[in-house]
C-alpha cells in the first residue's frame, strides 16, 4: 500500500444527465468537479462515458466518431482539472486504439495531474439498448489497480458491476477501494415490480462485493432519459441512484434519481478492522478454486 | 438437469432453537418436517447442526462425542422420514469419518429415502466464538451439486456463504438452488449499530450470489442464545432471520427471530427467464481468471 496513503478520504460521485453537446456535458462536468472540490472532495468518480449520450441504444457507425486517442483532448482538459483543484479523478472515456479497435477506458488523474493509469472494461454486455458488443474490443488489460495519492483504486466499469470475480481480482491485487462509473436504466416498458426488482439486483450485487471481500465501493450512475436514436423503443430511463457504500455493504450515502454530488467521508482502515473479525481471505480453498476458469461444467448425461 | 424436473417447488425452511438434549432436538425437528409435508413442502432445508447446540463457542475434546458416522443413526432416521413424508431433506450433520477426521457435512435425502448425496463443508471458519478449525477438517468433496426429484442442489454451507467462489462454482456445475444450512449470531457484547451491519451483510452477501448467478437462494438459521460451555463469554445469540429469494435477489420469505417454519413457492423456471436478460454467464472473461487461484497477489516493493 502506499505509504502516503492517509486514514480517510472524502469521495465525491457527480451524477448528471448529459445531452448531445460534448462541450456541454464537459463544461458542467467542470463546474461539478469544482464544487466537489469547494466540498473538500480529494477523490471525484464521474459515470460511464461521462462526455456524451450513451450511444450503445442502436449500433451504427458514425458513433465511432466519438472515441478520440488516450492520451487526448478529455485527458488533457482533466488532467488539468486534477492538478489545479488537486483532485484524484477517475473518468470513463470511449477510447480510440487503432482504426477497428475501440474500448471502454477509465482513465485516472492523479492530484497533480499525472495520468496515474487506466482500465479497459473487461465485461463488454449485449441486449437490447445496450449493443456495447458493436462497440467495444473487451479490455486487455486485466484486473489491476491503480495507485494515487488517495490510495490503490480498484477501477472497474459497469458490466463489470455484475461479476464477483472482477471484484475479487481487484482485492487480492491490493485495492483498497473499488470504483464503478456506470450507465444503467430501466426499459420504460417493464412494468414498476420488475424495475425495482432490477435496481435493488445492481445494488445488492455490488454491496456484496463489499462485503465479500471488506471493500468500501462506490458507484456512479448517470441519470435522465435518453432516446433511442433509432426511434424503435422508448430509449432508456438511466436510474441515478449513485451510492457509497463501507466495507461490511453498509450505506455511507444514497443519490436518488435527480442529478446529484453525493459525498462521503471513507475511513479506509475500516476494512482492515472488518477483515480481522471476518477474516474470508484467509480461508478462501484456492486448490479448490481452478474451476473457475472454465465456462460451465458439462455434465455427463 | 433431470428430466422429471418440476417448474415449481415448495421449499420450507425449519429455524429453531436447540437445547442440550438431541433427543429432544431430534423429536422437534420430525415434528415440524410432519408440520411442513402438511403444508405441502417438497423440499426442506434444515439448519446447521440441528441435532445440538452450537459446541463450536470452545474447544472441548469432548464434543466429539456428538459426531457419527455417515450412513448411521441419524441418515436412518432421516431417510426414513424423506420417505415417509416424500419430502426431499437438506440435513447438517457432525460426520465422523474416522478417529480424529470429522467433517461439518450436509446430506441429502430424496423423496424415496435414499441418500441422494453429502457435502462437506469446504470453508471452516475460526474465530472467537466460532472456533470451527478445531473441530472440523476441511471438506475434500469439492463444489458438487446433489441431484433430486425436485432439482440439482447445490448445497454449501454457513461460512462458505460469504465465497462468492463456491456459489459460482455451483452454478457452473448446474446448481439449480442454492442452500445454505447455516448458524450465525451476535456477540451480545457488540452494539446495536454493529450487530444491524453484520445482519445486513450477511443477507445482502447471499443475495449477491443469487443475483450474480441468476439463481433462488435459501438461507435456513438457527435462533436462540446459547451460553458459552467455558462461561468466558455472554453466548452467542443467533439471530434466526432465515430467508428465501429469487434470482434477482428478490425476498420471497423471511423469518424474524423466533422458531419459524419458511415456506415459500419457487419457480425453478425464472432464473433462466432472468440469465435472457442479464446474460452474466455467456460474458465471463475466463482467460483473465487466473489469480483467483492465488492467495493473493504480492505486490514488488
Amino acid at each position: 500500500m502506499p505509504s502516503s496513503n492517509p486514514s480517510s478520504i472524502k469521495l465525491a460521485l457527480i451524477q448528471h444527465s448529459c445531452n448531445e453537446q460534448r462541450e456541454q456535458n464537459l463544461k458542467l462536468i467542470e463546474q461539478r468537479l469544482r464544487s466537489a472540490a469547494d466540498q473538500g472532495a480529494e477523490l471525484v468518480l464521474l459515470q460511464e462515458l461521462h462526455n456524451s449520450r450513451y450511444f450503445c441504444q442502436t449500433e451504427e457507425t458514425r458513433f465511432f466518431d466519438l472515441a478520440e486517442s488516450i492520451p487526448g483532448p478529455s485527458t488533457e482538459l482533466f488532467s488539468a482539472l486534477a492538478a489545479e483543484l488537486e483532485l484524484v479523478i477517475v473518468t470513463s472515456l470511449f477510447e480510440k486504439r487503432a482504426a477497428g479497435i475501440y474500448h471502454n477506458t477509465a482513465v485516472v488523474f492523479d492530484a497533480d495531474g499525472r495520468l496515474a493509469g487506466k482500465y479497459r472494461k473487461m465485461h463488454i454486455p449485449d441486449d437490447p439498448g445496450f449493443y456495447e458488443k458493436f462497440y467495444f474490443t473487451p479490455g486487455d488489460l486485466g484486473f489491476t489497480p491503480i495507485d494515487t495519492r488517495v490510495g490503490r483504486l480498484g477501477v472497474l466499469v459497469c458490466w463489470d458491476q455484475w461479476y464477483p470475480e472482477a471484484a475479487r481480482l481487484m482485492t487480492l491485487a491490493g485495492a483498497e477501494l473499488l470504483l464503478y462509473p456506470t450507465a444503467i436504466g430501466w426499459d420504460p416498458a417493464d412494468d414498476p415490480a420488475e424495475q425495482q426488482r432490477q435496481l435493488d439486483a445492481w445494488t445488492t450485487v455490488q454491496r456484496g462485493h463489499a462485503v465479500a471481500n471488506g471493500l468500501p465501493l462506490a458507484a456512479c450512475n448517470r441519470t435522465g432519459t435518453e432516446p433511442d436514436p433509432s426511434r424503435q423503443t422508448e430509449g432508456i430511463h438511466f436510474w441515478g441512484r449513485s451510492f457509497i457504500c463501507g466495507p461490511q455493504g453498509e450505506m455511507l450515502a444514497r443519490a436518488g434519481e435527480d442529478e446529484e454530488i453525493l459525498l462521503a467521508d471513507i475511513d479506509l482502515r475500516r476494512g482492515e478492522a472488518v477483515r480481522r473479525i471476518w477474516p474470508f481471505l484467509r480461508d478462501r480453498r484456492i486448490e479448490a478454486f481452478g474451476d473457475l476458469k472454465r465456462r460451465y461444467i458439462d455434465q455427463e448425461s
